[in-house]
């Protein structure tokens, strides 16, 4: 059997010493071992989200936290604007409807940038300030799209809406300041960039959103964040954890911090690019095509017109047990995804990359034999230089 | 540092071949690999439950799966009754009352036997069926008290109202025939009787408690078991699932079957009768009096006048490495409670009551020394004889 490449969008590879971490014995979760546990990693998350404001751990998917970003701060018939280019925007939208709120989209298609232009006027137009909310997702690993939350941060200004990000696949591999953008409600889960298995997910509450909290009606139990931080004062949470996870967590942003934030960032541009550079060579086209809207984790490609995307996906699994996914919704069937994010080093990407390129060929697509791989390497060296003052 | 003896009433110790497991490499959760797993463990499962029912797996703690079973099956505004007898109790009426339905609570005192005729009258008196559901919890791992769930399938009948059943500390250790029973909704947690870390929850779901699910008002999103089936069909959870608990799972799973149903079950009721004795010895007196109506997974000791439980416990965990727990809510520091389920040896427990023993004497309480543990073991003995036709 073929070793496991995963080169999927999450859940990510994690590094050996969380997964050892995994196998810790169980101990009480209303104990000075736990209290220690939580409060190290709430305060080591926090660093990570660049926030002061507070921040919760539960135990549930993104998807979780998703829901736990919308029932906690909204009211049934509330005005909400979803920015939606993918899938995970379109789920945001549509919890916040299952749950009553008035739910507006402003779409562009999947792979395509926001209309920031169109926000911006709807919030000029909202001059009674009924938006209570905007809801969007920073990384949109359902077409490698990176949106820009610093300029959506910046066209909401002073509007009193609350700013509610999914930042489930970027959070930790790209600079994402929350406080400093002003975003009040912010969640990711531990699968990504955290090096940890899926089942924790994390919660950032600006002090707004707090206010907000208080009033707001959407009936919330399981992921009720009062309870979340009353439990949270005592060093526990309101219900079991997810024990080894927790245990893991605090494994996890150790060997995070060891890299450290800047060279995290970097590694993980660094293997955008290379994926990028490796589909120029061989003729295939990345869905988003402007480098500054790439995502750093996870990239989308246009499978050529003779490739069937299942094929290909089988035949990298196969032969090279290499793990990449397919397209959702509507692009399923048109792209392939290279997930590269967390644990995953370089030379595991080149490996993928050279799969995807002896699998293409095996299907028929014509292939100069190791360019992609040798495009692939050198936009790794490129981005090992020093971004300024770097000899060309 | 002492050794870690776990006897809280879950989460409960993992058995090495588990915590082993946990630390599974990542792997697809969209792929053959994860699809023969839940597919395996949704089976197993149902054997465990002795149901032909629909049964789901949800990444959250047992609370999440008790807010699944109300947010499918009911429209707010929907008249609940609430058996409540104990903290869990009390958490399920909360649950449906947060969701918008009229809850009527049934109540008795904590440790203290549900009111069974009560139940017989109100649904007697329901003549026009307006009573869509009634909630329960079997085990009340707050009193360690067992209520008599056959009993109230019995009084139900042919009433229409779904039965939904919290079994998060019973499920697995006791005799519970899902569906001779006419459970409708019944939902467990993976850190008590079945062997694993938290993290994992367990719905079953008959054809009735279905077909109201379709017609159910209440919002959901992550917990929405429609989706769940959905997916399921395709061998995925609609997010991602907690992985690593998935893969132990089936190890879990194994283990479990391996023991045996009837032998896990006489297990459990020996440790009980072993604590039980125990108290006896010491001259402590059980929240729950009655043999029948105790709890096989948990006992609660009243703590005498002399004795501070915090104290007790701190003892005992410095001393002697041995965790149990105290009361809960209106309990708090009258009773102090051992958890005897899932992987709990029954020398773990036994040398947890002399752990008991011995830091009651120097807490000043009077003890005979070696009379509680003598009495532990002879129970065991006498529980390890055939019930029927063994030699007195």
């Amino acid at each position: 059997m073929k070793e496991n490449n995963l080169l999927i969008p999450g859940p990510a590879p994690v590094p050996d010493a969380v997964a050892r971490a995994m196998s810790s014995e169980m101990f009480n979760h209303r104990g000075p071992r736990f209290k220690k546990i939580i409060e190290e990693s709430t305060a080591a998350l926090k660093e990570v989200f660049q926030t002061r404001g507070r921040l919760y751990i539960l135990t549930s998917s993104g998807t979780g936290a998703m829901e736990a970003a919308i029932v906690n701060f909204l009211s049934p018939g509330e005005r909400v604007l979803s920015l939606v280019n993918g899938s995970f925007g379109d789920r945001f939208a549509t919890i916040a409807g299952v749950y009553g709120a008035a739910v507006e989209r402003l779409e562009t298609p999947w792979g395509q940038p926001l209309d920031y232009e169109a926000l911006e006027t709807k919030l000029r137009e909202d001059v009674e300030h009924t938006l209570r909310a905007i809801t969007v997702v920073h990384n949109e690993s359902s077409t490698g799209m990176l949106n820009d939350l610093e300029r959506i941060s910046r066209v909401c200004g002073d509007h009193p809406a609350l700013l509610i990000v999914d930042t489930v696949s970027s959070m930790g591999a790209v600079d994402l300041p929350v406080d400093r953008w002003g975003i009040d409600v912010c969640v990711t889960g531990s699968q990504k960039a955290l090096l940890l298995p899926p089942g924790l997910s994390f919660i950032g509450v600006s002090e707004k959103a707090w206010l907000a909290a208080a009033e707001a009606k959407m009936p919330r139990y399981y992921f009720d964040l009062r309870k979340a931080q009353e439990y949270l004062e005592k060093g526990q949470t309101p219900f079991t954890p997810a024990l080894s996870l927790c245990v893991a967590l605090r494994e996890g942003l150790q060997l995070y911090f060891a890299e450290g934030r800047q060279n995290c960032y970097a590694r993980h541009r660094r293997m955008a690019a290379a994926v990028r550079a490796a589909a120029g060579a061989l003729g295939l086209e990345p869905l988003v095509k402007d480098l500054q809207q790439a995502s750093p984790t996870v990239t989308a490609l246009r499978a050529p017109a003779s490739i069937k995307v299942d094929q290909l996906r089988e035949e990298m699994r196969r032969r090279f047990g290499v793990e990449i996914a397919g397209g959702q919704g509507e692009l399923e069937g048109q792209i392939f995804r290279f997930g590269h994010l967390g644990a995953v080093t370089e030379s595991a990407l080149l490996a993928g990359i050279e799969a995807l390129e002896l699998s293409l060929q095996t299907l028929g697509y014509p292939v100069e034999r190791g360019r992609a791989v040798a495009a692939g390497k050198e936009a790794i060296r490129t981005g090992l230089r020093p971004a300024a003052g770097g000899r060309k």
